[in-house]
């Protein structure tokens, strides 16, 4: 039998330009003869849609495109994800064939921790569905389904099903590709079947879906995998039935088929695998390092941000420090340096050694480069608020007014040239609050908020490894951190060196460990008082900035919701 | 019996400060000569206390506190709410008495809709309680499970329960008091069943819990209602065993009452009530209308942000219009004139009217005042940008410029002073974007995001005609809104006329109405076009915006949760 697996780009909202893009890949699945092509999870809405879900007028859309879809399903077989509106509205895998709907497949599982809230949208569904092409018994599935290690598969399996069809809308983080074939090695070894996960592509706000799409045998050896980070038709020859004979040998898995209770399942008869001329195998595509990963995963991430919400242009504010030098870069990486503006505006605080390193970076990237100094609009702000500062010492204040006044002088550039600002800020400034509200924080879209500082430095000695050249400039990467928003200031100054720093974000904000248990790990107790003393009072900075890329297991935003108003010490 | 409903004020994180207050109350109860007295849902750790209920150390420390406030039980019963770690994490209604913790009863029904996302920190519970305490027996029950029509309310009923107690934290909106009163009583019929619900009060960043916690006997009577928007001991006596006499006098029930599959139900055994010397029936609090309503909403949701954050005073941007003057008036309605601060900025394009009117309402309202020009820092910004500009016309950069200047200023006084700035946007503005990212949209609270334009002119009237006076003068209430932002420049140049977007706001924000729809409910198809163009549009200043106070069923933010890359036209 021929798969083929359609791991394409939806937008969330398109509905007219996602069929018409499922259909184009239709043809494609049946120009190279398969007989089953699978499509995303909620391919035809975008996923996720959110509340959009709630509005009847885009549900109904989304049918009307399903049934559209259908009519190019001559001579192949689709399992397309779209929401179901029955009784209630369900996260459906549609089973196209010759012209037509045939079957409704409803998710049984429906995630609504970390990034998800499907519980909010759809009922969970109850039913199995079998598909048999001729011989072969395909059972299909929706991304949680098989996350689970019970029902629906193992049920599926034993009715018969020797292949697990499954579409997702799976979200990344980095290993989530390891840890998703890890799951569907153990799940094709324990059902002695046959996997084929057919996973999104693409940039959604703060979502990256990473492909990685992949078909397992029956025990759990990778037969195809598609690449990463971009959109592919993998198409590969399977032969599930052979799955019979090790189910007739694995007396362990008889016994539990004798003790099953029997489900029932709709059964629907589809057209037999057809002969092949030539045999599908394509090698499987490598799999990728953690540092590759991150970097994919932040391009397709601004590439589908800009591209989809109408920009061509972006912005960036480049200090001469390593996160503006880092997300400049990747900028250039993603859309080419003819689409990258920088900005370097310097203050009496900006050293020689940052000024010049500014406009190295520009000069390296290749892109439009502009100085514009901010000490007249400092000084004019200065005079304004003379009057009603008059008898205070200097503080935070001034530091956090030339933030701010580089902010807006980078929102009057976007404003007056249509560019998007791409703000610069790590995660682990936005963890501890050390980030200026309107200032550095100002933007469009955050590209490295869930990148901590040392993986700034790991990113950033990547590029350049990658580049075989000094891409951005070592200088920016070897000098101390520093805001540069007084004399002789340095990031040490007011934070825990970043290394400890990092470990213990790591520990508080993404495995939620308590202060006490972060003693008893082992952190050093002065860094671990500070860290959290800083961490819950800066969401209401987190509430106010831009969307970033989700790298992470728990990045701030969807996957991690605290209040502002908290007085919990950690 | 004599019942205390204890409507209080927690705060989210607060574990050790709620408990004290529960303490205190639990005191006031025992002092009043209650039987039983009610705290809200979750009272223990405030609602919603979001994803600290997924760190295992504030469980841990929620149940440490309900173990301490059941040492104070001895003399009273009381019902309090807490998070219950035990298989799994339930939300929890925990039955004290005698210095210990008696039972403990799991919400059956977690919402999962509008603001709520239960299903992502509780397992449902799937026990009855039976309280008994003598002839009298009370079923607790928390918050969303008597919104449903059926059990737990119904089985508790047929199982014997007089009395249903519901603890609750009931997030408000305008007329919400009144949905649940006409629900409770319709719940009293249906079951023969005295109800009491207690509702927690108070401001939780968007969330405004409104207390109108209610008693009411078994044919749907009003016995008791404690007052809106502030916190109460209300101590009421009740006969819950008159319920028996028209149980068998409800031929209806009784026949439902034999088809009823017995449940099982833990049954607990307390102190029968007390004689009491002199009866409690204290007269119910009145009902407010809405504007009152609002009113005591925003005053509440302020006041909260601010103390429980941790703030002292506030600054507003005045302009000499409405939104801002009805933003100060609040303020200083809930904080009192001396802890707020107007700021007036004109530019070039100020008007003699609207500068006079910043002052004239400033004296008004007795707060400190002062006027801070932006011409300078205008012009020093235009001519740090004037290279980059050359050739440019004047556009929408220059307008969003001025906003930008007076947040900054805002900012820097909110640095220097630790004055918390009070945004101004009203939610007719922010549902079509207009308004200025980092310019009026700066702040950390926007008091009035959730009232339309048509209700802010209300409500300054409303505030007029309680004061007996010009609050805000009236020049201000009758001058056609502008922003001035250029020459002779008007709302309605740039927008449809307010009470007709205002309408279709309703219908699209809060309704999901579709484009079709709206044009079928008779409304202006060109005003349609242009809002709905708007309205997604903006979704993603509306995610860089401040929190406020939501005072509609449906508001932006936990209520409507809409991707900003969305290509749906509506």
């Amino acid at each position: 039998m021929r798969l083929a697996l359609a791991q394409i780009n939806s937008v969330v909202g398109d509905v007219d330009g996602n069929a018409d893009r499922i259909v184009e890949w239709l043809g494609r699945a049946r120009d190279a003869n398969a007989d089953l092509v699978l499509f995303p999870e909620l391919c035809v809405t975008g996923y996720p849609a959110e509340d959009l879900l709630l509005r009847p007028g885009f549900v109904r859309a989304a049918r009307r495109a399903v049934d559209e879809i259908a009519k190019a399903t001559h001579g192949v077989t689709a399992l397309v994800g779209a929401p179901h509106l029955d009784t209630d509205l369900f996260n459906a895998c549609f089973v196209l064939a010759h012209g037509e709907v045939r079957c409704v497949y409803r998710k049984r599982f429906l995630p609504n921790y970390g990034v998800f809230d499907e519980d909010r949208y759809f009922a969970p569904g109850d039913d199995l569905v079998l598909l048999r092409f001729g011989d072969v018994i395909v059972g299909p599935t929706i991304c949680e389904d098989v996350w689970q290690p019970g029902p629906p598969a193992t049920d599926l399996a034993l009715a018969g099903a020797q292949l697990i069809a499954n579409i997702s809308a799976s979200p990344f983080h980095i290993g989530k590709d390891r840890e998703r074939e890890e799951m569907l090695r153990v799940r094709a070894r324990d059902n002695s079947c046959f996997f084929a996960l057919c996973n999104a592509v693409g940039g959604q706000d703060e979502l990256i879906f990473d492909g990685n799409s992949v078909v397992l045998d029956d025990e759990g050896e990778i037969l195809a995998r598609a690449a990463g980070f971009e959109e592919e038709l993998l198409v590969v020859d399977v032969d599930p039935v052979a799955a019979i004979g090790r189910r007739l040998r694995d007396v362990r898995r008889r016994s539990l088929a004798r003790a099953w209770e029997h489900v029932e399942a709709t059964s629907v008869e589809l057209a037999p695998p057809r002969k092949q001329a030539e045999a599908a195998h394509p090698a499987p595509a490598e799999q990728l390092g953690e540092l590759e990963q991150m970097r994919l995963a932040l391009e397709l991430g601004l590439r589908d941000y800009v591209v989809k919400n109408g920009f061509d242009d972006v912005v960036v504010a480049i200090s001469g420090g390593i996160d503006s030098a880092l997300t400049a870069a990747l900028c250039v990486e993603a859309l080419g340096p003819g689409r990258v503006h920088g900005v370097s505006m310097p203050s009496r605080y900006s050293s020689e050694g940052t000024r010049g390193d500014a406009r190295r970076l520009a000069e390296s990237l290749g892109i439009d480069f502009r100085e514009v100094a901010i000490e007249p609009v400092v000084e004019a702000f200065t005079a304004a608020l003379a009057p009603s500062f008059e008898g205070r010492e200097t503080d935070l204040t001034e530091e956090n007014l030339q933030a701010r006044v580089r902010g807006t002088l980078l929102m009057a550039l976007s404003n007056k040239f249509g560019w998007l600002v791409i703000a610069t800020g790590n995660k682990s400034e936005l963890s501890v609050g050390y980030s200026t509200l309107y200032g550095d924080l100002a933007g469009g879209f955050a590209l490295i908020k869930d990148v901590y500082k040392t993986d700034v430095f790991r990113l950033s000695r990547w590029l350049n490894e990658r580049a075989g050249r000094e891409l951005i400039p070592v200088s920016i990467i070897e000098r101390a951190p520093s805001a540069e928003l007084r004399a002789e200031q340095l990031d040490e100054d007011s934070l825990p060196p970043y290394p400890k720093l990092d470990a213990v974000l790591e520990a508080f904000v993404e495995l939620d460990r308590s202060r006490e248990e972060l003693s008893q790990d082992g952190f050093d107790p002065e860094v671990v008082e500070r860290a959290l003393a800083m961490v819950d009072r800066a969401e209401y900075k987190r509430r106010q900035a831009p969307p970033g890329v989700k790298l992470r297991p728990k990045a701030f935003g969807r996957d991690r919701r605290t209040p502002i108003t908290n007085r919990w010490p950690g």
